[in-house]
């Protein structure tokens, strides 16, 4: 990771100022989808790392983003990103988590589920109930990792995004100082979702980089898969399949791109694009990727196989960052109100 | 049809030096999106007809250019395309219809069919076979309505595109000069696959006119069409049906424009983009403009709301100007042959 | 039409004591399938009445069927089933048509909407308010063609199913005999919704018919039409989606079969079967029909060719005798509420 | 297991002559399902078990039958299915394991890819060439699991179907005696091809099993999660999905039961139908689950969940008895040879 961020990848898209690489969302979806062809699961925590060094630096004090960013760029720091409870997920503005305010300090309880990197990382930023019920009420509080009532659950088993821990972060009593609350109070929930918009991007951009290179492993398979006398490649079942696939793939890509511009440009149809490309493009590349496994035949069940591990990675796109049944909701919501 | 070639829709990617409009194919598929809005039918016969004349400015004589381009620019003069033939259709490249060279003329026999504009048309851009079977025995020649020997066939009804007639153009001993041939003897084959490049993009733009129209359309339905006391604007299942129609159709655009950019470029990935662009935008505006017409109910079937007049209208673009089969078939080969 | 029901064709489902002809509704199905094969648009209306004359059958009184359901046996005379309104179309149950009851008589008011063969039969099997808001208040009246106050719409134009008129049907202080009412006063809800049961079934069995038809047609287009140098129906591509069809098509048949046995035998989960089949059988056939006309190209656009008819007549089955999105909301009850 | 066979699940379409429970193959369907809901993989396995048991019934000696069947149907003994090679898959036909006859010996040499079981189980039924090449030269071979010169490949790791071991079968001059074959010399294909009928519609029935329990999770996660204050049952795009899955399960359920009873019966059209329900079957069910995987949310992915386990199993069943794209072959032929 270290390496990593030395290329630059800590913080793709924070001012050279703080440390960061100062590229685009643009760039950063184009590198995201490069990386996550070599492994989804590192490149999209890494994602989430990158998307909160940028909540710091946007709705971050100057005192702050001096304190965090220069050690999230390079990476002697991790960072998770806390929003979703036992009891929200979709619906994140009915969280739970308290912070009760004592002085200059808050006192955190709660729980937060889905932590990815959750245990292992070192800086928690965390969505909590400052005020009143519903989205005006929550702020965003940063914890460290060893404050005193911050512990952590037990290491999930899933499917896939294995290079990565998943833990629950728990709150007990946990006593942080006020000046780690990034922004306002009760800005929370809108530093949540911006974040979100761009996490949304580099997720749907870590699909696209399994979906290219499943799509090369399934043609190099049937060029040299040979049944009935001729490569597999030569049935046009699979060329059809194969065009199909791929474009639905540039078709995936473009719309990503569109929006990693149009939110890098703060247009006001950035965040319903956002949620189209994270809608449209984990959907299809989950599909691409399960035709690529199926052109494998057999082999493509096995684990010596890196397709099934894309598949098996992917999935999850299509569920976190907002489920796509959120995306539809945003997108709805923008179509019928015009 | 000469007011719109008053606006400069006549000859639009052809340059103003002959009396185009000297646009691009991003613009052009821009305004052909623009029009299909109104009339699906009207707009797909004049991008045929645009791709005509483009035609003529790309492989035609300076004096060729000077005689034709300007009529067709202010439609004075409509132009047909004829490439498809009883006995060819997919594989274009075996059609029979013969062009006999006899001194300075041409002597043309055969048959082309589903001609847009057959019989109503001024100018016919037909391809014919000068040489050898295959694709490198075409010739196109250029062949004017009144020339004896051509006549057409009945007037073929429709599903849509019924603003246009479709007839077969029969070729008996029809006699034109040599001089009316357009480019090199045995370069018809390239100049028609040329044309339908352009013509592709101009005709999943029209898709595109159509399937924005239908989403408005519905919308607006939904707004307004109460059932159990609430518009059915309020019901999750359109919302979200909305979201996916509108996200297909912006992934649909975004290829669409791509290709278009790539086209005018002459980029390598131009054939294979305008074959996606198609292939995509055609199959899935087919189905926007379907579940547009489901989400008018019995009023979608009837012929007094246009979302009706669109599904019928845009059905064909999935077959003509290559099959989306044979669009498969092409971005196919340009996977497996890197 | 007189010559089908010489064959039985005019009251299958009714018993021979009535003159019907005494099969099931698993024959029926059967029946409407062979007979679509021929014309949806037909078998279609045939299917609705024969619906009305099964709810006369199995709600009316003795007298009330020994009057009418010979005639329409026999298909002297013809009925039409009238449910939907302008208002009030899958929320059927807020029908605002009225019955005011006015001594041995009823006055009707009121307008139907959609009402196949309106203006052109003999019976209306008219659902009207007797009550209260909702289901409860709704009773069921016969009303014969020249009763004064009846009068119809202009006859709509249709995308299909244009063998038969459809018109509206307009109440205006129309006076019918009490002795007029199917069942007791509050049932008309429940006896609409038990015929629509097998109406389901019926309008299901005619897409069944479309779709075999169909893909017999695109088979044999197939095995006909040469292009590069071999029959369309040596490419794989074809092939593979011929095969899909036709497992779609046999699925969808035996979900209908299915749900005719349960309805016939008064099975619990008949009305949810009858939903199933309805939804799944419309929806897969239309698009086998779809396939099969693209695998026609060019000439399945054409009114010459059956396939575009077939497809043009089905369309509606998705959105008639409640619309695939009531289906789904009727399935979903019975799941959630076990 | 043993358990298991105890119920009589050992050698379920066997006849009890040799042990077996002389059920139909409409039982086993139905058995096979209902297993499967709890362990897919284990299930899957048994039914390849109870294949091998009817292919002695149906193709040995009465010698045979005597020695091999009572100890499979009691389970003492596992039997393991042998046809697929590294260079021979959907192209069983050209596999290229030999035996060569050797007085009453016969001499094998060659492996066995995929073999579910393999290195666990007792017998092999394996598929060799004795003669030409293609299906006519081929036979089918009983080897005992301690046979000299029969050895295995390394347990393969795979995506699911992780209760039983996958491993290469190998031979190197295996020798076994005349009496093991099944069958005639040249008949192992036919042999093969007929198990595998039966195979397809046990291991849609497992996918059947999972989609049901599947189904049921969903619908019990949807009514007990909630989300902005009401079950996420209640949220009409849950409703219509569950309708959606609810209704293809139905479908697949009977076409897999269609093809049993067709199969049991010996109808002409038996082959057909087992290859159509298992395409339809094993494709919906993996949507079926994989939908049910999304109602779940992040709890889906988790391994504590059952529904990803699902998911997991079942992947493998559009691979093997045949890809679904072999499937798609059969149906293909049958229906353009009529």
């Amino acid at each position: 990771m270290q390496k990593a961020a030395q290329l630059g990848f800590g913080a793709i898209y924070v001012s050279e100022k703080y440390g960061g690489t100062g590229l685009t969302r643009l760039d950063s979806s184009i590198i995201f989808e490069a990386l996550s062809r070599g492994c989804v699961s590192t490149t999209a925590y890494m994602s989430i790392h990158n998307m909160c060094a940028w909540m710091i630096e946007q709705f971050g004090s100057e005192e702050q983003k001096q304190h965090w960013i220069p050690s999230l760029a390079s990476m002697e720091k991790f960072a998770s990103y806390c929003l979703t409870e036992p009891g929200s997920g979709s619906d994140a503005a009915s969280l739970a988590t308290t912070a009760r305010c004592d002085g200059d300090f808050y006192i955190l309880n709660g729980s937060k589920a889905f932590i990815s990197g959750g245990g292992d990382t070192d800086l928690y930023v965390i969505m909590v109930r400052t005020g009143s019920p519903g989205p005006k009420g929550i702020s965003c509080i940063l914890v460290e990792k060893d404050t005193p009532g911050l512990s952590f659950g037990k290491k999930e088993k899933k499917v896939g995004w294995n290079s990565q821990p998943t833990r629950a972060v728990i709150l007990e009593d946990c006593k942080v100082p006020v000046s780690n609350r990034l922004g306002e109070e009760g800005q929370g929930f809108n530093i949540a979702m911006q974040g979100l918009n761009g996490g949304r991007i580099n997720i749907a951009s870590c699909s696209l980089g399994a979906a290219q290179a499943s799509l090369e492993l399934a043609a190099n398979h049937l060029k040299v898969r040979k049944q009935f006398n001729k490569p597999l490649a030569e049935f046009q079942h699979n060329q059809f399949k194969l065009a199909q696939m791929a474009t639905n793939l540039v078709a995936s890509r473009l719309l990503v791109r569109k929006a990693a511009s149009s939110l890098q440009q703060n247009l006001p149809d950035a965040v319903s694009l956002c949620s189209m490309a994270k809608l449209f493009a984990t959907d299809q590349c989950f599909d691409i990727v399960n035709q690529a496994l199926q052109m494998h035949g057999g082999y493509g069940y096995l684990k010596d196989y890196a397709v099934q591990q894309y598949l098996r990675d992917i999935r999850v796109h299509q569920i976190l960052e907002g489920t796509n049944e959120i995306m539809q909701l945003i997108v709805s919501r923008d179509i019928l109100q015009n």
